[in-house]
């Protein structure tokens, strides 16, 4: 039985800062989480980032080459499939008016919620600002720029409805 | 003159667990193989992951940051762009219906093959199931939900072919 | 004060190889970068792979798991999302026309340059031999295959100006 805040297996090369991890967590190798939470049996891909301020429920598979901004929340049973990017702001640039370096005054922060049992498929883009309903689930390579009601099947570039 | 089953270069922080190299593959670093064949000669770029169960031909460059998952079966000469995803999973979800982790049992695996000579644009997601025809392009960031047919060329999201 | 050709900050499992490092130049966990040069302040995230003949401005953002090709010239004040990736050749294959390994004879470089003040959303894909003028932004997901002109924004796939 792992303990609360290490993940229940052994792997290589990770970088786990002040993380919250619950009973058997999975993290893979080359995984950098930092600053976040993760629930319950939760099984976290290699090459994963996971930012402070995110916050990943219980048994959720977080796949390979997936990126998760501050301002995340994840609910429970979701799938999050390969290669999936997050965005949390709606005009990212990397310098202020002034021309210097953003700092987190120079931008507003926009949340995302992915609701309990939805699944993102592989190669998806999720804008910022955006909740992704219960059930939902989301084409591979789809880029999402609106809302996505429960249960609803959305699929292409801007996504939308699966006829 | 490289042996069988090691990669012919060094390079730090591999990932190789029970895996069939042939003579000459080069590795890169951050790479993460298990389970898998790699033929002669082939390049298997950083950060990429390469699944139990998958096989990937002779002469072949898979590029950076690219996922092969399992019951993907790749050709001789095929060229896989960076950050290429592939799917095997036609409703992937985190549990199955009684709410545990799912396991093999819980899905059925969609087998795709991308015949010889195939070359994968870079960005590019293909969904499982599918069949990539010899010396057929896949544009780059191409999203393809459907076969595509020797010698064509498909681009798009919904990949279809090129005018 | 941190010395030039040296990254300001410290950060394991960094691949650096015959890069020109301007001061203050931030390089994270898990990146591979050979041969190219990186402008003063510049920050470059965890599993970001900038290759030979690639050069970065300064005050730029490069984030996580994004991938910048030889031939491409970003400048100063870039914004430059998550899993962006870049392409060089317009017909990429593993081969040449005797079935060898190609090599740097057998494909022409496309060059690309990103002008000063630009920002390049998460997910896009930008094909080679392009134009992305100042301050225009690429949306999130975007596939770009056009020049785009300075102050105007693209999005989808391919991009367009977005309406």
């Amino acid at each position: 039985m792992s303990e609360a805040n290490v993940p229940q297996n052994q792997a290589p090369y990770r970088q786990l800062h002040d993380v919250s991890l619950d009973d058997g967590v999975i993290v893979q190798a080359f995984a950098n989480l930092y600053g976040c939470r993760i629930g319950a049996q939760t099984r976290v891909g290699t090459f994963v980032e996971i930012q402070a301020g995110a916050s990943v429920g219980a048994a959720c598979k977080i796949q390979s080459h997936t990126f998760i901004c501050e301002g995340v929340t994840i609910g429970d049973r979701v799938f999050v499939g390969h290669g999936v990017t997050f965005v949390n702001d709606k005009y990212p640039r990397s310098t202020n008016e002034t021309g210097m370096l953003q700092t987190a005054d120079d931008w507003e922060l926009l949340p995302t919620l992915i609701e309990d049992d939805a699944s993102i498929g592989s190669g998806a883009t999720i804008l910022g600002g955006l909740r992704v309903g219960r059930g939902a689930v989301i084409g591979a390579g789809a880029v999402v720029t609106r809302d996505v009601p429960a249960e609803v099947v959305v699929v292409g570039n801007p996504a939308k409805p699966s006829g």
